[in-house]
C-alpha cells in the first residue's frame, strides 16, 4: 500500500468513497467519523451532478469530486456505494490504478475471483482477491448472517428458511421519500378498509410495484427464474458463499414493509446437531457483533424502531422447533444501512489497511 | 330449530349477533346485509354500555339490547364476537336456552366437544356439536387455511412453517386507533433513523409492546411455554384440528405490521408427494374461496391494500423449493375481519340453518 495521498501527509492510507452522496454513502461518512481514525485523506466521489458539493466527514468539510480515472490517483482503498452498472464499469478501473476496491453493489458478489466478506464470519477471505476487488453482501443477507455464522460454527447449519420484513431505505433515498410521501397522503384518513382505496390515494408508487404505506409488498428486486426474485436468490447464493457451504439449503421469501431503516427476518434454522435455547443463547451472547435481546416476558425482543442506528445484529424470540430438536426459530434485526451496508464495508477496509500495516 | 322469534314472522330462523358494536361485529352486520337473506329477526346484542344504540343491518335500523339471559329467548343461532371471558360465560347460557352458538373467541376452540369449522375445508364437522357450540378459528389460521386445505386434499400436507404479517384490526378497534394515532404523530417527521426516536415520539403504545407505526413487532397475543406466543400456538393447534391432522408439523412466528386490515403469511408447505407450481396453480384456481393471483412479471401478487374488503383467500408468489421437490413457498393474504372472522361465522350459521331447513 502506497503512502497516503495529497491531503493525508503520512497519517495513513488514502480512502475513496464512491457514491458519497447516496443513502449508504451518507451513513458511511458518519461511520467513518465515529470509528478509530486510521485514514489519511478521505476522498469523496459521486456523479458529475454532485461535483463541488461539500460534505462533512471526521468533522471537516470535503468537496465532492466527479467520478473519473484521475479521481483514483493515489487511492489505497476505494469503497464503492453506487448502482451495479457504475460499479461494474469503474471498480476495475480503480483496481487497475492500484486501489483495493470494496464494492457494495451486486456486480461482483458471485464472481469466483472476488471474495464476499463479513469480518465476523470469514475475515480471512479478504486476502484472496485476485482482481483486487472484495464484495460486500446484500443487506438482507447481512442482517442475519453474523448471528447465523456464530450458530453454524457451533451446531453446523443444514437449512435456512427465512422471511424478510425489509425497510424502504434498502431501495435507497427514493424508497424513503416514497414511504414518507405516501404516509403524508394517508395520515388522518380512514383508508385501508376497501380494496384499492390506498392505491388510489397514494398515486405515485415510486420504486415499488404496490403501495408501501399501510401495506406489505411481497416482491423485492427483479423477477428471476421460476418465480423467484433477485433478492431471494441473493439470500441463498450469498449465504452459501459467505459460510463456505455451497450445498446449504436456503429458501427466502422477501417482503417489503413500511419501516424506514432496519431489516428484520424470521429464521427457521435446522442444524446437523440437536440444539437447545440455552445453548443458542450462550453462543449468541458471546458472539462478536451480535446482541441477544430475548426476554419476551419482560417485553425484550428486537424491533426496527429500537435497533435502527445501531451496529450489531439483534436476535430475539429464540425458540426450539416443537417438531425437530435440531431446529431453532429466531427473529433477527439489523440496520440495513449500517451493518447491512456501510459499516461492513468500513470493517473490510480496516481489515485491508491492517494487513498492509502489519 | 324453532320458528323465527318475535320480529321474524315466518321468514326464517332468528339470528343473534353478540358483540354487534365491535370491530368484527361491525363487519358482520355489513356481511349479513350483502349475503342471501335467510334470516327472520336479526337481534343485536352488546354490553349494557351500548344498549339503546341503533345500528343498521339489511338496510333497517335495529336497537342494540344488553347481554342477558332474556336476550336469547327465541334465538336459533347466536354468533358471538366478544372477548374470550364473555364467550366463556355466556355461550353456554345461549346454548342452554336452545340456540346453536357460533363462537369467534378463543374460549372453546380446542374443546374436544366443540368442532372448529371452516366451511370450505371441514363443513361436515358442524353436525357433531354435543355442547351446541361451534368454534370459529382465529384470524391468522383462517387467513391461510382454505388454500392449505385445498392443497392438502391433493398432495397430503406434512409440514407448515409460516411467518405472519398481521394487521392491527386483529387487535380490535383499539389496534386500529393506536396505529392511526401513532401515524398522525409521525407524519411529516424524519423519524425512524435513530434508536428509540419513534418510541419517544409516539408515546402511548396502545395494545402493543412496542410502537406499531413505522415498525414491526414480533410478538402477538400473550407469552406461553418455551417462548412461544398464544398466537403462534393457535396457528399450530387450530391448523391440526381443522385439517384433522393431529400430528401435522406446524411452526409459526407471528409478527404485527402497520397494516389496518388483512393478514398476510409466508408459507413453506411440505407435502407427502412431489408438487409442481403448475399443479398447485390448477388446484388453487379451482378451489372455492381461493383466488390465485400469481403473475409477478405482470405485477400480480396479493397485497393487503388490494385484498382488504374482499371475501376470498388470495394466493401468490407460488414457488417450488429449490431444495425439496415436495415443498412449496407461497404468499397468502386474507381479510382478517371478513374470512378471518365475520364471514366464516356467517357461513357456519348458514350451514346450520340449511341443515335444519333440509
Ligand atoms: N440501501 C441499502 O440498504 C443498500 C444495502 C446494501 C447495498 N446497497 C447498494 O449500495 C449501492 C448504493 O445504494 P444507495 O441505496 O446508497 O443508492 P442511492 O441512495 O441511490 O445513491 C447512489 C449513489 O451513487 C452515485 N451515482 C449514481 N450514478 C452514478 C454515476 N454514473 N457516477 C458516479 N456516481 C453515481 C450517486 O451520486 P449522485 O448523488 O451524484 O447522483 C449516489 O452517491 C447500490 O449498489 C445498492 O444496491 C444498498
Ligand atoms: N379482530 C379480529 O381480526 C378477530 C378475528 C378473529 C376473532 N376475533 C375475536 O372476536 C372477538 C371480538 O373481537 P373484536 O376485534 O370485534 O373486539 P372489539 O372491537 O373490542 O369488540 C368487542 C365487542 O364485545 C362486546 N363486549 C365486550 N364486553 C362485553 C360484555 N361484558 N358483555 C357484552 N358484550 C361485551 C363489545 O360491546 P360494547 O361495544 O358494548 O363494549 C363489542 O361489541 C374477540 O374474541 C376476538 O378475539 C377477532
Amino acid at each position: 500500500m502506497t503512502p497516503a495521498g495529497a491531503g493525508g501527509g503520512d497519517r495513513g492510507p488514502t480512502l475513496a468513497v464512491v457514491g458519497a452522496t447516496g443513502a449508504v454513502g451518507t451513513v458511511l461518512l458518519s461511520i467513518l467519523s465515529e470509528r478509530k481514525d486510521i485514514w489519511g485523506e478521505i476522498r469523496l466521489i459521486a456523479s458529475p451532478r454532485s461535483a463541488g458539493r461539500k460534505l462533512t466527514v471526521r468533522g471537516e468539510e470535503v468537496e465532492v469530486v466527479a467520478l473519473g480515472e484521475a479521481a483514483f490517483d493515489g487511492v489505497d482503498v476505494a469503497l464503492f456505494d453506487v448502482p451495479d452498472e457504475v460499479s461494474a464499469q469503474w471498480a476495475p478501473v480503480a483496481a487497475a490504478r492500484g486501489a483495493v476496491v470494496v464494492d457494495n453493489s451486486g456486480a461482483f458478489r458471485m464472481d469466483p475471483d472476488v471474495p464476499l466478506v463479513v469480518p465476523e464470519v470469514n475475515p480471512h477471505a479478504v486476502r484472496n482477491r485476485p482482481r483486487s476487488i472484495i464484495a460486500n453482501p446484500n443487506c438482507t443477507t447481512l442482517s442475519m448472517i453474523v448471528a447465523m455464522g456464530a450458530l453454524h460454527a457451533e451446531f453446523g447449519l443444514g437449512e435456512l428458511i427465512v422471511s424478510s420484513y425489509q425497510a424502504v431505505s434498502g431501495s435507497g433515498k427514493e424508497g424513503v421519500d416514497t414511504l414518507r410521501e405516501q404516509l403524508g397522503k394517508l395520515a388522518g384518513t380512514e383508508l385501508g378498509t376497501q380494496p384499492g382505496d390506498i392505491r388510489r390515494a397514494v398515486g405515485d408508487l415510486g420504486p415499488y410495484p404496490a403501495p408501501i404505506a399501510l401495506n406489505v409488498v411481497p416482491f423485492a428486486g427483479s423477477l428471476k427464474e421460476d418465480g423467484w426474485t433477485s433478492e431471494e436468490l441473493k439470500v441463498r447464493d450469498e449465504s452459501r458463499k459467505i459460510l463456505g457451504l455451497p450445498e446449504l439449503r436456503v429458501t427466502a421469501t422477501c417482503v417489503r414493509v413500511p419501516v424506514v431503516t432496519t431489516h428484520s427476518l424470521t429464521v427457521h434454522a435446522r442444524f446437523e446437531n440437536e440444539v437447545t435455547v440455552a445453548q443458542a443463547h450462550e453462543i449468541l451472547r458471546a458472539a462478536p457483533g451480535v446482541v441477544l435481546c430475548d426476554d419476551p416476558a419482560a417485553g425484550d425482543f428486537p424491533t426496527p424502531a429500537d435497533v435502527v442506528g445501531t451496529d450489531p445484529t439483534w436476535v430475539g424470540r429464540v425458540r426450539r422447533s416443537m417438531d425437530d430438536p435440531c431446529a431453532l426459530e429466531l427473529f433477527v434485526c439489523g440496520d440495513n444501512l449500517r451493518k447491512g451496508a456501510a459499516l461492513n464495508t468500513a470493517q473490510i477496509a480496516e481489515l485491508v489497511a491492517a494487513e498492509s500495516a502489519a
